[in-house]
């Protein structure tokens, strides 16, 4: 039992339109579209997996972070510590 | 023939491969994997999708915009204007 | 008595190395340095602004958003939302 | 003589202005300012910074790329080369 688990329905479902934004973008290189067309849709998709991420990112904060802030201590410290690495590879990615 | 078409077969390679990273994903979410190890995978996907963006620009200002440079004029400026404009959106996303 | 409050003098550092990094950009075009030669002190300015963004962040759910949590109820709603907020702008921006 | 030099005086007045947000920055800080206060203008400052980014790149691929590809050959291949090279690192930070 996860912060998204409750949501598990509606994030299979972003992450099913994802996976076919990613094919659509095989059939552009494979239909010769023009490179601009692609990128603008490389972009489309790489905003939906961000919009994914914070999703996620939230749902964590508001659950796992959440319940070891509340329990205090080292466990609290070390969600933190995960949860700030995590948002440092996101800002990078 | 655009910039990439050389690359062509590459390309729907590195596609495929992030198709396979976002139905990865899928399974991790229906099998309840713990929210951080979902990010760091989305972080891989995404930087992966960028990487592709990065290439195809590449080779699109090797190709189209040297091209349109080359003849000069209106042509020239209106695709500089476009690349701008698609790096734009790639750094925003 | 914010998170960051222990490390100020570190952040204040940061910031005035970040506030020379800028006005080098200044001198840079002033004294027309080549178009490249800028862009990569401004991609280091901006990963400078970025780092001192992550940590505060992290101080943030360590000190803030911890003691929320720890509350629990609306309050501890209020302030994870409020963080996953400023985490989408960050990744936005 | 670059893409930029025509609006020199442009740039260094927006770079001035960021040099003010990143001191609004250390003087939020010195005055115990809320974090996420403080996180939303530093957003603002670095997206100020992306946005000279991505102006002086369009100048330098309106001027400095467009001559280079307009001669063609090794140097043309050169330039687009560190020009992709700047794009990537803006991408990623």
């Amino acid at each position: 039992m996860y912060g998204y688990t409750p949501s598990k329905d509606e994030y299979l479902k972003r992450l099913r339109r994802i996976e076919g934004q990613v094919r659509g973008l095989q059939k552009m290189v494979e239909d010769d579209k023009y490179c601009i067309d692609i990128l603008t849709q490389v972009s489309a998709a790489t905003r939906a997996l961000q919009s994914v991420a914070l999703g996620l990112l939230e749902d964590h904060l508001g659950h796992c972070v959440a319940h070891a802030a509340a329990e205090g201590g080292e466990v609290a410290d070390a969600k933190i510590r995960e949860a700030a690495d995590a948002i440092a590879r996101l800002v990078k990615s």
